[in-house]
């Protein structure tokens, strides 16, 4: 894909809309990421929609590895499905975004999908052999929040990846459930936030004692956790006991307080959404049988909002390289256009997504709207570079120039991977 | 990625829901791409998921290739920019579905997005360096229409690319007018449906004489053409005048009346939404300037439901290799199970899509399964095919056998580019 900056409408920008507080969408608004439209909700200009596919594929990516299927529910949403589990009205849901047909038939705007699941699969599952079912979806949620103030963080129109389990007996859930908590930490750990990531037990709501949640310390988290650092697990505040602590054998002084923010959380949903829809599965003996259930989110665009502000420093973003839109900000300077022009030609060639800006600017704007946007690598032709058959390289991170060879593709791949 | 039928939830089916009468709805129901959640509203199940994905990948490829940047606009919509074009008020917009937040505000559910584009990009554009601007999504749009009875054809929710350009003059706006429509015609063309599809000639609203969509040439289509066969193109029954056949330079009699399915549309649009939302440009010389914009859609779910109608027969669906959820269908009876397996395991090794039924299922059901399900290349591994050392494949839309080697992945290769 051609990525010129001089062919782009994408631009920095000095300003950011008064009512906005969060500081990842001011970093994502100044960088040209996104724009916001309302309180909660955000448009992903280019950059910041590459950010959220490249999320969403690492998400889908270990999703289909545990033997997840991927589809797609719908938006609007019958009324009736979510009464049978008493979810509709607003005394119990309050949340709902709701709309109505021309002829006056109330409809949802899908902010979870247990019971149009359940529902679909219906037509699916009859018999043991039918199960286990694994489904997800990553697609746009909508919540009624009544405050939106934490940017990506918490919005009323976000993206999210969810999957639900269908399972024949605990036995199986609970293998599952296992398997999907490893998972999530690959998911963490691809993106960089593996070491602050802690498995968190989490009220269980009715179906069980406990729930898991997966929280990443971050000082603007919303949360309140005690993390257990030898054993790599923490405890919701909401949650800590003498009870829990004994069910996990730690103690109380071997606890240290934390802020972090929730980024997955899996659900065990037992028997309830399954029985209300009506929905069982006959054994050998042809007996009918409830299905245990899980479901399993993962916040995309609060992710996207959380490595922004987690991977930055005073200059802008700093994004790890799975997640970068661009690997490469290629930077061209008076006497180097040229050299810059081939290198652009060969990187493209190469598949090294890189974005290129040509524009007719100072050196000085330049340089800083590279480091505002945050691709891991910027490499710099000038006419110094060009005169001496090299460019200057330097990461994201540390900033650190090196001159390697121009066209020396390999030794760029090299840092990428460093 | 792992897609073998007896580890998924999919399966074909016998009984179409009550109310559903469209014929693409039908099939696909019965072949376990989709489910009807409501009237006009569909779940994506797996294959149906990867069938709107591969075309929209179609669009996508083209729309880049003609300068499009990809961002994603919310569905979410605020009231004030809507009324700044008098177009939120039900007396002038009779399709919205809206919606409230907590505080009473009224908001809008996207069903189409000028308004929000040119705002989001007003921050972006100033100067006559700024433009031309090309920019698309690739969404879930929401119409509120009185009946939806025909499937895919004509949703509540459905999956929509639509483009924006913005240009400096008309002159700017015309050159890019026709890139995009030559551009659409390859879309066409790589669906499979460029030889039934013609530019026609529409009524251009309040912005132009004429404005141009894309007409296929179907039985179940909502709309009357009159074709000119030699010089390839359609006047819409709307604008069909004497008019508009002088314009033309062509006779009455040299047309041909057709039902036709819209497949895209282009509409200049002039200045009304920039000028409304106050964006406008400055040139050289400082001097302000309206921005001339023009709109194209084409919507990805209706061109799933024209071609899921269109190739197909009385067995079922018929893919195009380029739409098809996976490439080759492999199927195992009784003596050709290990052939199967190791064919599978070459297949995926080679990144050849392919859906392997290892069901322990009778031969009748699951050659009658892949019929309906569509795939291009059906190869069937048995005890026979096992003992030669051969297996048997077959092309969809001819259903013709020949035996090949086994695991001579590029006879397979040469079969799908057939």
């Amino acid at each position: 894909m051609d990525m010129r900056l001089s062919k782009s409408f994408i631009k920095t920008k000095k300003n950011t809309p008064k009512d906005e507080v969060a500081e990842n969408a001011k970093l994502l608004i100044r960088a040209g990421y996104i724009h916001k439209e309302m309180a909660g909700v955000y448009v992903y200009l280019p950059l910041g929609k590459r950010v959220l596919e490249n999320i969403a594929q690492v998400v889908r990516e270990e999703m289909n590895a545990v033997g997840g299927e991927e589809l797609q529910m719908s938006v609007l949403q019958p009324k009736e499905l979510w009464e049978t589990t008493d979810r509709w009205d607003d005394e119990k849901v309050d949340n709902w975004f709701k709309t109505k047909l021309k002829n006056g038939t109330e409809l949802g705007v899908g902010l979870t999908h247990e019971e149009p699941i359940v529902d679909a699969l219906s037509d699916y599952i009859n018999s043991y052999k039918d199960l286990p079912v694994y489904v997800y979806q990553i697609q746009s949620k909508f919540r009624n929040e009544v405050r939106a103030k934490s940017g990506l963080m918490r919005g009323r129109e976000f993206l999210m990846k969810d999957l639900y389990s269908l399972s024949r007996d605990e036995e199986e859930h609970e293998r599952f459930y296992e398997k999907i908590t490893t998972a999530y930490h690959s998911i963490y750990a691809r993106l960089g936030i593996g070491d602050i990531t802690y498995t968190t037990v989490a009220d269980g709501g009715i179906f069980s004692k406990y729930s898991r949640e997966f929280q990443t310390l971050s000082e603007v988290g919303e949360d309140t956790i005690y993390v257990h650092e030898k054993n790599e697990i923490a405890v919701n505040k909401e949650v800590l006991n003498d009870e829990v602590l004994a069910d996990l054998g730690i103690e109380r002084s071997e606890l240290t307080e934390e802020t972090a923010v929730e980024v997955g959380n899996i659900f065990p949903l037992g028997s309830k959404y399954s029985d209300a829809l009506g929905v069982f599965y006959t054994d050998e003996n042809d007996e009918k049988h409830s299905i245990v259930m899980g479901s399993y989110g993962i916040g995309i665009s609060r992710l996207m909002g959380l490595l922004a502000e987690h991977f930055a420093d005073e200059k802008g973003l700093v994004w790890p390289v799975d997640v970068a839109p661009f690997k490469v900000h290629l930077v061209s300077l008076p006497g180097g256009e040229n050299q810059a022009d081939q290198l652009y030609a060969q990187l493209e060639d190469s598949d090294i997504e890189t974005i290129y800006d040509d524009r007719d600017m100072s050196a000085g704007m330049k340089l800083a709207d590279a480091d505002l946007m945050g691709m891991p690598l910027r490499i710099v032709c000038s006419k110094r570079t060009a005169t001496e058959g090299k460019v200057e390289a330097s990461l994201r991170p540390t900033g650190n120039a090196e001159l390697i060879d121009t066209g020396d593709l390999s030794a760029i791949q090299k840092l990428l991977e460093s």
